[in-house]
């Protein structure tokens, strides 16, 4: 590539409380080079790029940009579209290199999960095999920390800090009022990864302290052994606080539904509202008869810049930032990854992964970190996670209170193609 | 009263993220008093007054008395047991009085709300019948902010700022998500009124801004104006933030529930697990025809002291401190208030009203804090809740990098008394 050229940022996939200080990595680093022109932004990741829907990021006034690092969520805007196979999906590769050529992209920067990974390496084997000159960089992004050939995802260690404080303070609030309302269950996200849920072992810093339980995907689920767990807790501390990553999984590799194990469908109704911890709240009002009550934060512990950690940002930047320093010195076709040197301060560096191989690797909680009944966590989970919550990250506080968050004001580039599909 | 006495404290009902601080205003101006002997504090409010489950606070450390103020829920145990009038449960009010007597208990400070007004005034009126020199003093405390006679009550501004920033956050990831996940709906807290929803219109500084719209228990409640009102909020931004009370009622006065309105069981199930945020998703999702999530925060939008207001944190210290410093004036029978003072900087003072008028008053939002369309709040609402979500109340972090909170050793009275009941 000679002469300037441009490039582009895209975000995909469930947000993070640091996504965007990675595109703030990512857009203020390639805004110094003299490689590049303009840094552009896809609205709502590859959806933006296959719908030449662009804006330039470089007409941003600066300090918006920098407060990339204290606003939550997808600044660009995120998506769940998934692109197939390059025989199954051709055209949307072919759409993507089309909208690159005409805007003169010659580098593209994805922030994402194991899909997003999957996107930009074929997009990068069609522009090889098309002879379009193109750098593919990854950026890696999810609070669920199943990335492989990473020591932890940017975004893992916020929601860490958070649920585990969210458990910490409902922890006091159930030791206070247990009389009546004797156990809490908080539904942590986590489809397939029990992550999210390990973490909150963190706020469990003496026996009596909450999570008393925790179950993840990783270890089997029975019914039975729940009810057991539960009663034991509550003979021991009067009142039972638990945590429920939402795959929960029984032994057969189903999910646990208020229609398996034990429950008739008479007993929980027809319809399920609401996720495992309601079904569970169901089981232990039934089973053990103590009142149970739900705290489901949702979106709301991805988001949660107002109480992040200062190291997930950094390092979040810090993933942005390397992609754009490697793609200029020519590298191609890699994901940006965490590695956690040895020694006993944690300090990370960065390395780099192929796409392929990222696309299809998923990283589970092994079983070193789970303990021998299913039902907690181990010394060694808590001390993988224990550096990643470290510090707070700025936000900006408005006069009326309340944290200020960035918005992009997103100038349009002016069409060049055909609408797609057409 | 001539020579030193004892005062006791106690907390009542659900836990806020600053009754603690009410707590500690109390204790550290009863410790100062030359009056008083010891502080003592009841386990579990007034069943620990019944069961002479009482502790020495004056033999706590220092520090730890002064952690209160960063610590969410109830320090000294809470409960949720209902005294009648005082023919009906004349006995428990014997017993409260017996136990006061027997440890020689001669001010009593309950921080709670109607019904513990209610209490202290029972207690008070048969101690004055008997001769039992006493002086009870009320502490408002409740996140519902329901309490007649006080501008507002102590625990509301730290929950207003949670559930505004909650919504402003989850609000971003629903902006960047949106092409998927197109509507968010965030369930608080307020069985019967809406003050805790009516907040977070805090967050919504421009229209686009989360949230949409606001459903609160005092706005009656249809599914029709629901439906007509989320496809009108999709049509203009393409996304949809909703907040909700969980006491929303429809014209009639009753519960909104998955059987109600122009919902048959048939439709959403003869069980409904989750709250009215769950079966607003499933009305959502089948009228709409987008996809809708749900944030429950729980316990955690009252136990946030990570995030709690300043103003709250010290206005809630003061009304301990003033109920102190009144009942050693000799006032008696009296709940501490809040008076917001006229003019254009916000600045509170305290007052007084009869713990009887409290304990039959109810304060709901007022229609003029309402729109027309009884979808959202007005500005006086805003101006209302402004000044309480204000500055950021100090906690403790540890070396783990998370929340310390304090908990009391409770060194335990011993008891003088047989059980009770017998």
């Amino acid at each position: 590539m000679s002469g300037k050229v441009n490039a582009i940022v895209a975000q995909s996939g469930g947000p993070t409380a640091v996504i965007n200080s990675s595109a703030c990595g990512v857009i203020q680093t390639a805004m110094k080079s003299a490689r590049i022109n303009r840094v552009l932004g896809a609205t709502n990741g590859i959806l933006g790029v296959l719908k030449e829907d662009l804006f330039d990021i470089s007409a941003e006034k600066p300090e918006t940009i920098e407060a990339l690092k204290r606003t939550p969520a997808a600044a660009t805007g995120s998506c769940r579209y998934k692109l197939k196979s390059l025989d199954e999906s051709r055209a949307d590769y072919e759409r993507i290199l089309a909208v690159f050529k005409a805007h003169d992209i010659h580098y593209f920067f994805y922030c994402g999960g194991n899909d997003s990974m999957d996107t930009a390496d074929k997009v990068n084997k069609l522009a090889a095999e098309t002879g379009y000159e193109l750098v593919c960089m990854g950026i890696p992004k999810t609070i669920d920390n199943d990335l492989a050939f990473t020591d932890h995802c940017p975004g893992y260690g916020s929601v860490a800090k958070y649920v585990a404080t969210c458990a910490m303070s409902a922890g006091k609030d159930t030791e206070a009022l247990y009389t009546t309302d004797t156990c809490t269950i908080l539904e942590v996200m986590g489809r397939n990864a029990g992550w999210i849920a390990a973490a909150t072992g963190l706020a469990r810093r003496v026996p009596e302290d909450a999570p008393h339980l925790i179950y993840m995907p990783e270890a089997a689920f029975s019914f039975e052994k729940f009810i057991a767990d539960v009663k034991e807790v509550y003979k021991t501390f009067g009142r039972v606080f638990i945590v429920v990553g939402e795959g929960l999984k029984d032994a057969e590799g189903k999910y646990v539904t208020a229609d398996s194990g034990a429950f008739s469908k008479d007993s929980f109704g027809h319809v399920q509202l609401g996720g495992v911890a309601e079904m569970l709240k169901a089981v232990v009002e039934k089973e053990v008869g103590i009142k149970a009550r739900v705290n489901k934060p949702g979106t709301n512990q991805r988001s949660a810049m107002h109480f992040a950690s200062l190291t997930d940002v950094k390092e979040a930047y810090l993933c942005g930032k390397t992609a754009v320093q490697q793609a200029l010195k020519g590298i191609n076709g890699k994901m940006v990854t965490l590695l956690r040197e040895k020694g006993k301060e944690y300090s990370c560096t960065t390395g780099l992964a192929e796409l392929s191989d990222v696309a299809n690797g998923e990283k589970k909680v092994p079983a070193e970190y789970i303990n021998a009944t299913g039902n907690g966590v181990t010394r060694a989970m808590l001390n993988y996670v224990r550096p990643l919550v470290q510090g707070q990250a700025p936000i900006t506080i408005g006069d009326d209170g309340l944290p200020v968050f960035m918005r992009f004001k997103r100038k349009p580039l002016k069409k060049k193609l055909p609408g797609y599909p057409e």
